[in-house]
């Protein structure tokens, strides 16, 4: 049985990508999903303690980032982080940090943000996916 | 329950990631799958009037970018508007622009190709997805 | 109903994203999934005898290879290509390599390594990917 779950794995170090995950993650809250954000690869340093509001485009798009950034403000959306804290204050939303990826980067717990829930491997995701109705990678 | 309905997140504003949209609905259509594509950020821009036709490869495979085309005429496929006009005229393709993308890179509804058929947030998009068999984001 | 499966489609060309299918694989097969894995366009092109284990970092990454490489050999991962033969070993991994991505790149089945068991269109994918509890495209 699936239930009112979607499962992501937040692979993306870059902006455009975050934002997709937050705004995706936003909607489905609104709409009563549990959200579960496993964060590997470039994804994973996202999460390292300042990290996520530095984060820009792809090389293919990098003209494009100072003007992207300041139209984010204009339409008032939150910095990356704060979007993401104010979806964690719902209750709904675990965020998961890739175990083999802080290892092969040698990343420790202190370096990652306090709203990690889980430190752990892909097995724990799929346990997650195969009970949730969406899970993608992004 | 979940329906033969496959929901897609156009991310991608590249000719090789929508090829694989185009030849991956046009193989679920012809299974009777129900398609849903939701184009958003760099995908969003493909909608724009005239522009579908003219993406082309990611700068890291640019080089491949002419050799490929030119093999796609010896395939016959058509060009990427009319695959998609062709899934269309099935009657099991609907096609959604993410209106915040659309604010956030100041497009406007006339800007876009008739093709499209709503207009809308993520809630949309998941909607169709929690219904879906298959939901990916491409 | 959805079965006990996960179906992959491993569109990217890169060491970061096929070491993301390889890892996801191994703890899938190791609670028992079927795994499933459809390789397409640049994902295709690591099927080619010789090319999975020379696959690097794109360019945005390129600086971090040598790096991540000598890393991988700390932990002792096995080499790509090495992990995958010992997943086909378990008896619960498919191998699909997509024929028009074959046609468009002029590969050949002589090309590719002797692990792969179907060459098949989207369709194929797709008749697996509707009965599988988790699907994505890496």
């Amino acid at each position: 049985m699936t239930n009112k779950k979607m499962a992501l794995i937040v692979y993306s170090g870059t902006i455009d990508k975050l934002l997709s995950v937050l705004i995706l993650s936003s909607a489905a809250i609104s709409m009563d999903f549990e959200v579960h954000m496993y964060f590997t690869f470039w994804g994973l340093t996202l999460l390292k303690k300042g990290e996520m509001d530095k984060s820009g485009l792809p090389s293919d798009y990098k003209h494009l980032e100072n003007q992207l950034k300041e139209k984010l403000k204009q339409m008032k959306y939150p910095a990356p982080y704060e979007m993401l804290r104010r979806l964690k204050e719902s209750g709904k939303l675990k965020i998961y940090a890739c175990t083999p990826t802080m290892e092969m980067f040698g990343i420790t717990k202190n370096d990652l943000i306090p709203e990690v829930d889980t430190f752990a491997g892909a097995a724990t995701f799929l346990d997650v996916a195969e009970d949730s109705k969406i899970s993608m990678m992004i």
